[in-house]
């Protein structure tokens, strides 16, 4: 496997455009897409949230039922969440435009939005940036870029990634983007994400890999612990690499899970270190857990304390927060048993062991913690199972994103 | 029931003091005493952490099977939490050195602590400390203020009440005080909070008065979702009101709890008021929901979100975060079917019903925001059960507090 150039598009028969639609502010580009020059087996999954925005309604129903995918219509700006009948309408009438417009069945056009939760979108303004999406669309990385960037809100750089990976004697593409948290006008962490590949999969085993992969990529980022209405992740296939379609477990399903994992997990770090105000990516690894999903607990625990949060941005060893973050998560253990480490481009120390603090440098600790990507490294020593999670620090920047901005 | 003056001393018999023992800084009160002529009763409610600090591990054991208990030492600067053995000596040390200075059993002293996670309490101060206390120990308001404030880190004003309820023809009074969220060098967001009455009431009756009490008054406050690893309630009963001692379920229990209530409350809504960094209380009361426990989840959920927190900060009718948090909680209900308002002395708007926004003026939604006490009322339309949760806004300052106050 190897991480080449290009996003959404890298993988064969696919293209995508990025173009301003003015949906809720003008000059930017607001509206992607991404298109298939072949019928994809299509697979998602969204928020648990019970509040789900209308295209994510949309959406699980076509990915379940629908033959197939070619289309995926985004915008931002407009989140289009609580919008009642009137948000359903919306995702309507974009799947038949771009169906028209495309030449496919409405039902191979999935939708979704990011940005404000309770307006409409503009229905005008919506066809119309269809009409320009369907004009614009073009293979290569500068129309995926394009298309990175129009999902982008307070995202301060596009995040996406393409890898290769040899199945079947065949190079097989897989491709993604996705968005993070924070808009212009800000209402919500929105998680967006998109993966395209040409690799042959079946529905049903493209559905089980980005399942299983999401529970240890997308679902280990926090950036402040609210759950979106809209948070969406599709994985289109459409089997133009030419190897023997993937059908059941086995080596070819598992080099694709592989090389799936690269992209999301790189995506996932991308959009935690881009966290609404953050200045640091911080990583929580848990090992020797009791359990997986103990790990997950811990791991995720810790990367959503606000109070640690604070610390990492103040480049603080407040180790006691991360102890006490642990203790508070629902996993069982034993605090006396536990080692703590903090690591870094900086450097690394072992910070607390044996139910009490080492005998660290504070100067040693700030210089690890003062690194763009902090890791802390938690032994449990209560069994073989581990996992990793991503947020990002607090800093005054999220609440001023997030209170500030009518002033 | 009526309020009267004072806090810890307000009831018959009980004596406090507040000194300054340079447990961590110089020049500010940090130690404190509450002391009962008689011995008293006593219940108590802990942390949930897995890490729980070496005082809770101690008053726990005390609290379950010391025959009776007469008084509790409290320290702020250093919550003796992961300190391994030397804690639990430390513990030891408070209540010995207590015993023999008050004339008591060392099994009657109770001791809490606040502070920074990891480091050793100096022992030669602490019992120092107690010399002191032991020497101030007075009857009266002004002894009871000394103590309120000597537990105070951050907290920006001392925390206390008195009630006085009849029961059987005798004039019981219960009064308390907290401490809540921060600290100078701060770590974390401890809550004690301390209770006295001379109410006559079983040991029994009054764990079971206590347990029940805290799931709608402490249990429901929120400053950052961090559960400390030092959480204590603790409530002392010395009978010298001379009512017919409760020993069971009824009128005088019933009229004991409601008072008790009245209490804790109090104490729970001014440590939300007065959280971290906090320019506003952040009261959310769910109405109409299915169940108890569902009211509690989905008001805890909407005062813990993040970005409801800092939209409260800027006075921003963001309705969509709090609908977004309530659809993340856990509970299940239908989005369609709940009706938001905003309250506080401002006035009060309705803001979302029938799924969509109702048609209401930003302006006034902003000047209602914009007051110290701000109120959400959810109406889910589904039974009778109802809660209501205390938080606050997420403003600047906590972040300065908690990441800042190295440099």
């Amino acid at each position: 496997m190897k991480q080449i150039e290009g996003g959404v598009t890298a993988a064969k028969g696919f293209q995508a455009a990025g173009v301003e639609a003015g949906i809720k502010y003008q000059n930017r580009r607001d509206m992607a897409l991404i298109y298939s020059t072949r019928p994809c087996a299509a697979a998602g999954t969204f928020t648990s949230n019970v509040v789900k925005a209308a295209p994510v309604l949309w959406d699980k129903e076509l990915v379940e039922n629908s033959p197939f995918v070619q289309a995926v219509i985004i915008n931002s700006g407009i989140a289009n969440a609580c919008t009642g009948k009137q948000g359903m309408d919306c995702c309507k009438t974009e799947s038949r435009c771009a169906g028209e417009l495309l030449g496919i069945p409405e039902s191979a056009v999935l939708v979704a939005s990011t940005g404000v939760i309770g307006m409409q979108i503009p229905t005008e303004r919506i066809t119309d940036g269809i009409r320009k999406l369907a004009a614009a669309k073009a293979e290569g990385p500068e129309a995926g870029l394009d298309a990175a960037k129009a999902i982008m809100t307070t995202d301060t750089v596009p995040k996406q990634i393409a890898v290769e990976v040899e199945l079947d004697g065949k190079t097989v593409t897989i491709g993604g983007m996705c968005k993070g948290s924070g808009m212009i006008h800000p209402n919500m962490c929105t998680m967006l994400g998109f993966l395209t590949t040409d690799a042959a999969i079946s529905k049903e085993m493209l559905r089980r890999a980005l399942r299983t992969d999401v529970a240890d990529s997308f679902n280990m980022i926090s950036v402040d612990g609210d759950t979106s209405t809209n948070d969406t992740l599709l994985i289109l296939a459409n089997g133009l690499a030419g190897n023997r379609e993937i059908t059941a477990e086995g080596e070819d399903y598992d080099r694709f899970c592989e090389a799936l994992h690269f992209v999301t997990v790189y995506l996932a770090r991308k959009m935690a270190g881009d966290g609404e105000g953050a200045t640091a990516l911080f990583e929580t690894k848990v090992i020797g857990a009791a359990s997986r999903e103990d790990a997950r607990t811990l791991a995720k625990s810790v990367i959503c304390s606000s109070l640690t949060k604070a610390a990492i941005f103040g480049h603080d060893a407040n180790w006691g927060r991360i102890l006490c973050a642990l203790g508070y998560s629902g996993a069982q253990f034993d605090p006396e048993n536990v080692d703590l480490y903090f690591q870094s481009t900086g450097g690394s120390i072992h910070i607390y062991g044996n139910g009490t603090a080492c005998d660290y440098s504070e100067e040693e600790a700030t210089r690890i913690l003062s690194a763009p990507e902090v890791t802390v490294l938690v032994d449990m020593h209560m069994g073989e199972a581990q996992a990793t999670a991503w947020g990002c620090d607090l800093s005054y920047d999220y609440v001023k994103i997030n209170a500030d901005y009518r002033s």
